[in-house]
């Protein structure tokens, strides 16, 4: 999407160990035209999938979810990482590994929310180790659903999370490929 | 909001202590046209503002403060409240006490994304004790920023946080004003 690869070649930060900052654009600060696009993007990918629900996971993910909800018109769960007395016990969870917080964290959705009968499009907002976007398959799969898709912001194909999952034979479709990030410069596939 | 109210009434579930569970259409599962008719009534109320920017704070802010400013057309800000690698050292923060989670936390917005320049909308999904609204109005008191007024989904108006916010002079809007639960038995104004 030349869109995105443009502004994150301009706005984008890109600090020691591979990371990369979009914070003044997608991430703490959302340019909301740009969102737009990108679940518009979203939904010419999978439009003829007859997606029933879209699943993210919180935080950063919501607003891309969201965005994509409004052209699909199908409800948005995001599944929860942090503790709260909010949820009912009867959930589906998955153990999942963050290197951008360095801690592990249980991600959980209410077993209501997803069952054999959906078609679900998980959106997330990076990919690069893959450890979120498989927990979140893990959680589709202990309901039965079917999952007819990934879309993904940025993809750090660098890293080998894409490629694991695309040979598990799930569709994943990101906006954004990066392939280097060395020295500084950022180099799209 | 007709719409919300009636929707609260049916799937709203009224646990101990007050507490209101809204998991199924507007908390971790989102219903998407409800979530785009509260963005437009948010748009409806401050529309002659010339708002520039909104704000909210990670979680369940965000699918609001999303569906706004897609209204609006303004860029979303939301404070971050978990540690993370991926924020600047130069940021406004503030303490909020959380009684959902019984902790305290810190909000925090890189100080380059709200400025003396902003008229700012603040948007969240519940007010009740006004502890997080005021963190984010003190944000922007940090920032020198205007603020045009706070859109709030859900007040419980029962207790004194919308009240205290008014007094001090800031226009609050809450889209459902509940001001009683005794007995499961959810009360609008």
């Amino acid at each position: 999407m030349r869109l995105l690869e443009e502004r994150i070649k301009k706005d984008g930060q890109v600090y020691e160990g591979n990371v990369l900052k979009v914070n003044s654009f997608l991430n703490h600060q959302i340019d909301i035209s740009l969102l737009k696009a990108i679940g518009e993007e979203f939904y010419r990918l999978f439009d003829n999938e007859k997606i029933t629900k879209i699943l993210t996971v919180e935080t950063s993910g919501i607003p891309f979810a969201v965005a994509a909800a409004l052209f699909f018109d199908v409800p948005v769960v995001f599944a929860k990482k942090h503790q709260t007395s909010n949820l009912n016990t009867d959930c589906y969870s998955v153990n999942i590994h963050s290197f951008t917080h360095g801690n592990d964290y249980q991600a959980r959705v209410e077993s209501a929310f997803i069952s054999a009968e959906d078609n679900i499009l998980i959106i997330d907002d990076f990919l690069a180790s893959g450890h979120a976007l498989k927990g979140l398959l893990n959680i589709c799969e202990q309901a039965g659903a079917h999952v007819a898709g990934c879309g993904i912001v940025i993809e750090k194909s660098f890293q080998d999370g894409g490629r694991m999952i695309r040979d598990a034979g799930v569709r994943v479709e990101s906006l954004a490929k990066i392939k280097s990030m060395e020295n500084g410069e950022i180099i799209f596939e």
